[in-house]
This record gives C-alpha cells, sequence and structure tokens, in this order.
C-alpha cells in the first residue's frame, strides 16, 4: 500500500489530507446524499456545513436517528483541549452542534480536556489547561448553546465524577489497544495511556445520570475518531450503547496547506485576536491566486487550494450562491485575492467584534454551564 | 544467581519470604540496633513490633529524624486495599502507625484504595469495593487513631483531589518503569498502569494542602514497596521530599506457610468474624507440634514455622517475659499445641468481642474520620 502523504491523529495532522482515503484507513462511513437527505426529513433545512459535506463521515448516525423514530432521544457530546485559546477551527464542530442541539432539542455535554492537554504537552501545567479550559468555555457560551440543556466541565474540576466512570473504561482497555490504535511506546506516560478512559466518559455519562440508555451522538472534527473507535468497543461490555458520531474536516491554516493550529498564531486567528490582528493576518494569508494582477485575470485563481475560500465556505458565508458567486468572481479572473482578502477581514473583524462582546457577557453566566463536583 | 522460593509483589506474596534476601532485592535498608535506638531516643519506650524486628526495613528513616531534628515534623501515611474485610494481618502495620502518631503526635492521611482493588481484580465492583472501604475504615477508627489528626479516604470518593495530584505523577511516569516494576505487559489495564500515580498522592499531599513541604513517613508490609520506589524516583522531579518508609513482616495464614489472605478464610481471622468462628479457625491451625504428645513431650515443638506462636508474637502477647515463657514451654515439650491454641483463641476472641464492639461505634465516627470532595 502507498505511504501515505498525510497524517492524522488525536495530537497531529500534518500533510495534504486525503479524507476519502481517511474515511477508509479509520474504517467510518462517508454520509451519502440518502443520508443527508434523512437529516434534512428532521431538521427541514440543511446546515451549511452539512449542505457543503464539511461534515462528511459519520459513524452509526442511522441507528441514532433508528432510535430517535423510535421516541428514544439522543444526547449531544463533543469537547475541546484548552492548550490555548480557541480559534475559529475549533468553533466550526461547534456550530453544528448548536444547531443540533436546536434541531433536536438536545441535551449537550461538553468536555474540556485539561488532563490531556497537560498529559501531552510536556510544556503545559495543570494550572494552565484549566485557565484556558475556563477561557474556551466562554467561547461556547458566546455560541449561544442553551444554557438549560449545556454542560461544560473540566475533567480535573468533574474528576470525582469521571474518575470513578472512567476506570471502568479503563479496567477493559489494555496497552496493547492504546498502543495499536495511538502508536504510544513504552516510553509513553501512564497518564497519556490512561486519557481516552476519561474522554469515553461523556458518551454513555447522560446515561449514568438517567439510569437508563440514552443514545449519544457526538460531533467532532475527525482526528478525534481514534479515541471514540476505542470507546465504542468498550461501550457494549459496560452495557451501554456504543455512541453514534458525525465528523467534520479541518479547517485550513492561512499559510499554504495544514490546518489551522494555535502551534502557528500567525496562520490562525484566535478569537481573542484583535481585529486589526486578525485583518493583518488575513492580509497577510496564502492563496489560490496567480504571480501577478495581469496573470491573475487572465487565467482566474484556484479556490481549491485557497484558505480564503475556505473560510468563506467553511464560516463566513453561509449563503450558497452568494459562495458560488465569490467562487465563479475567482475562477473567472475577476476577483482579486487582495479585493477577496480584504472583504473576508471585514467579515473576520465583523465577527470578532461581535463575538468578543457575547463572549465577555459570557463570564457572568459561565456558573449557569458549569458543572463541578 | 539462584531462583528464589518466594514472591512478594503489592498483589501476591507467596512461599517461605527470605526478608533478608528481600531487603537486597526490593534495594531498601535493614533497621539497624544503632537505628532501634534512635527510635527509642524519641519514644522512650519501643513498641513491641520494632523490639520484635517485626518492623525491620526502612528508607530514609534516619532522614525523616534528622528533619524531626531540626524542627521539620513528619507526617504518616497508609492504606489499605478494601477487596474485602479487614483481617488480623492488615492490622499490623496499623498498629506501629497508631504508636508513632501518638509519639510523634504526628497527622495521618489513610488511602483506601478501592480504584486500585477494582482494577487488579476482575471479579469485583467499583460498589463493592467502595463497600469495603468504609467497612474497613471502622476497624482503623476503633484501633483508638486520634480524630483531630487522622483523614481517611477513598481514592473514588476523594477523586477530584487526588486525580488532579495524581496525574502529576502520571506524566512522569512511564510505561516502561511500570512494566520492570509490576511486570506489567502489553495486556494490563491501563486503569492498573495508571494506579500507581494514585498511590503515590498523598506522599505528598499534605506537602500541596500546606503549600511547603512536609517530610512523610510510610509504615506498610514490604509487598507495597515497588509502588513507593516509583514514587520516589518522581517525588523530587515535582519538588517534593521523597517518602520515608519503615517495613513490616507478614502475619502467617493459620494453615502451612504463605501469609494470612482473605482469598483464604479458613486460615484466615477477620475482625467480622464471630468470636465462635475465630475459635474454630485457631483451633484447625497448622502448627510447629509433634505428631503426637508423646513426642512433642520429648522433643518440643517449633515455634519458628508455628503460625500460633507469631501470632502471640505479632499481636497478642506484647509482654517480652511472658511471650518467652511460651517460647520456651513450646520449645521444652510443656506446653501442648492444643492448649497454647486454646490460650491463644481466649484472647483472639476477647480482642474480637472488644474490637467489634469499637468497631459498631465507629460507624457514628466515621464523618469525623473520612474526607470527601
Amino acid at each position: 500500500m502507498a505511504e501515505d502523504n498525510f497524517t492524522v491523529t488525536p495530537w497531529e495532522v500534518s500533510g495534504n489530507v486525503d479524507y476519502g482515503r481517511l474515511v477508509k484507513k479509520f474504517g467510518t462511513e462517508a454520509i451519502t446524499d440518502k443520508l443527508y437527505d434523512r437529516i434534512k426529513k428532521y431538521t427541514k433545512d440543511l446546515h451549511f456545513l452539512l449542505r457543503r459535506r464539511i461534515f462528511f463521515s459519520h459513524r452509526d448516525l442511522n441507528w441514532v436517528f433508528d432510535e430517535y423514530d423510535k421516541g428514544n432521544r439522543f444526547y449531544l457530546y463533543t469537547g475541546r483541549g484548552p492548550s490555548g485559546h480557541t480559534h475559529l477551527g475549533h468553533i466550526v464542530p461547534w456550530m453544528l452542534t448548536k444547531y443540533l442541539q436546536e434541531k433536536f432539542d438536545a441535551k449537550l455535554w461538553f468536555q474540556m480536556t485539561d488532563d490531556e492537554k497537560f498529559f501531552f504537552n510536556p510544556g503545559l501545567s495543570i494550572d494552565e489547561c484549566s485557565r484556558f479550559a475556563y477561557e474556551n468555555a466562554l467561547d461556547v457560551i458566546a455560541l449561544g448553546f442553551d444554557r438549560k440543556k449545556t454542560h461544560i466541565f473540566t475533567d480535573f474540576d468533574y474528576a470525582k465524577t469521571m474518575y470513578r466512570e472512567a476506570a471502568k473504561v479503563a479496567k477493559k482497555l489494555t496497552f496493547s489497544t492504546t498502543k495499536a490504535t495511538f502508536g504510544f511506546s513504552n516510553e509513553t506516560n501512564v497518564g497519556s495511556i490512561f486519557y481516552t478512559s476519561m474522554q469515553s466518559v461523556p458518551a454513555f455519562l447522560e446515561s449514568v445520570k438517567a439510569g437508563k440508555n440514552i443514545p449519544c451522538l457526538i460531533p467532532h472534527a475527525i482526528d478525534q475518531d481514534p479515541h471514540f473507535r476505542v470507546c465504542r468497543d468498550i461501550m457494549p461490555r459496560l452495557g451501554y450503547y456504543k455512541p453514534a458520531a458525525i465528523h467534520c474536516r479541518f479547517m485550513p491554516g492561512l499559510g499554504e496547506g495544514g490546518k489551522m493550529s494555535a502551534s502557528q498564531p500567525n496562520t490562525c486567528i484566535f478569537t481573542t485576536d484583535s481585529p486589526k490582528d486578525a485583518e493583518n493576518k488575513i492580509i497577510r494569508a496564502f492563496t489560490g491566486g496567480r504571480a501577478t494582477i495581469k496573470e491573475q485575470k487572465e487565467k482566474g485563481g484556484n479556490p481549491d487550494i485557497c484558505p480564503v475560500f475556505q473560510y468563506w465556505a467553511m464560516m463566513f458565508e453561509q449563503d450558497d450562491r452568494k459562495l458560488q458567486e465569490i467562487r465563479r468572481k475567482c475562477l473567472a479572473g475577476e476577483l482579486t485575492c487582495g479585493d477577496d482578502k480584504r472583504m473576508l477581514a471585514e467579515k473576520a473583524m465583523a465577527f470578532l467584534v461581535s463575538h468578543q462582546e457575547k463572549r465577555e457577557k459570557a463570564r457572568d453566566k459561565l456558573k449557569d454551564y458549569i458543572v463541578k463536583d
């Protein structure tokens, strides 16, 4: 088998991700047109992240809807590894999660994995991870999740609940499995080895709380699938349902290739960036444009390799007709990269101003969302 | 190197333990006469478990006293794996712990490792381990530990505090080390692999609470040393003192060879046994006696291989002169095994009646000793 030109693990995404190949490699299923249609039956419209196949893969999504049809309603689970401030790439799966919460009136468990980030990052302290966890929670709240139906927690501050449930998973999970799944070695620290047990808990926590089995649907970026593959193997052995999942692509960074990553702050827009900083980053972005304006006008740009176009598609232009128009003008050479970036920067700055205002207001609401032991 | 005829790990003690060899194998130090004398300088008398070399080995005991001399007082830490009811063998290290608490006016953290017992015993549930943890706590309280200076907790019910601190240890501990120390394999579950991190926490928990380094002394049966060997390697890397330890031998079972073990209930006296049951177990015990009374009278018995004599020595006869007299009469053939057992049974029954009364009263005191999150 040919070597892949990309790497996707829960801790590293690099190279040119071939999503079709990734579906095969991970053993997930591509979302078919029929399945998109089924979603639409429940939601009336299709969220732009679904229409545009940004969410493209799943596990057991048909099952979760079969159960729903029988009156066995699902809850949602997603999360965030708080190793720094939230960036735009993190928000993509949360947008769909919010939409699913609204359309299905679903409860949400939102896990801040401060323990994960502590275990896997030599330079991070628990206090730093915890601090970022609560900072990130402000972004979640700012997006407008239903405060009556949303529980946000950090693994450390909810550890009395979490450790007891994680222990049940840990007892069924061997080092051998974590080694095969994540490529761990004998030199891996035992916190990292244990960690998948913690990430598994919210996949059955609502069932624990309710005292009966409740289906769980996890919207997440596909790099986290290995954790849930392990989790799904263990759940039936604990008497719980396997969680279903719906997977999204990665938002690219503003450079050439690679996903948006906090470790490359110049090509990453944080929700805490000043609008001016965000504008500067966008203006300096890599694009699918030609070397000269003359050439651009003659041959047109290439939106398919252009992060600026991706940002329109994944976040800033939710109207399909308008998005098509941007694409058409780019391809036709009618839109220069400079103009395109300035348009995007305007949108991004407006988003940041509005988001940051909501984010500050969220500080007072934090206590309504956070669960602790 | 010759194969040892015994096995001592935190989960298995079998064969004829050669304690001299064990000290070399584990890399601990035998307690010298000079060190016993030093202890006596502080305590005025020497506890019978020290006088009789039942506590025979240590790590850094001189250091803990050096610090004490400088005014840097130590706290105590010991624990129990709650896989069943307490038996007499468990009580031996607790007796010395109580003595040390009194003599040095020391605070004690008492850890009930319900998570350990859950991880390592396929047949035990969390609820069973938790239930036994609180049952075992009654035995601890019944022994008369100072309620103002004693904190008892279970890992699961104190997990919010414990997991956060254990994570710091876990980040510094590799699978490789646990493999070398405990003989773990790729098939070991990740809870067991993580567990040493939890057992390490009380060795520095008082320092965390106080916000400054406080020496820790751990009285325990020597089979637990591998956990603390690992813990001691990691502590300086977290900025804490290495804990000191003082190690005791195992109380034998009532059969031939082997330590008292809850998995062999017929040769094990539980604190919850009825006095009648305990009497029956003692009457049926293996001894160092001869085949016939005639032979016993001629040749005398062998107290050195006799659990009945060990029970006198380790628990029921604290007066050295009286113990010597039992030994002399046994060796001289003046004491038959039957009489010896009846004497011991009387003492054991009296102990159980008194202990069980205190144990029941302890139910009301539990809340004064237990710390939970």
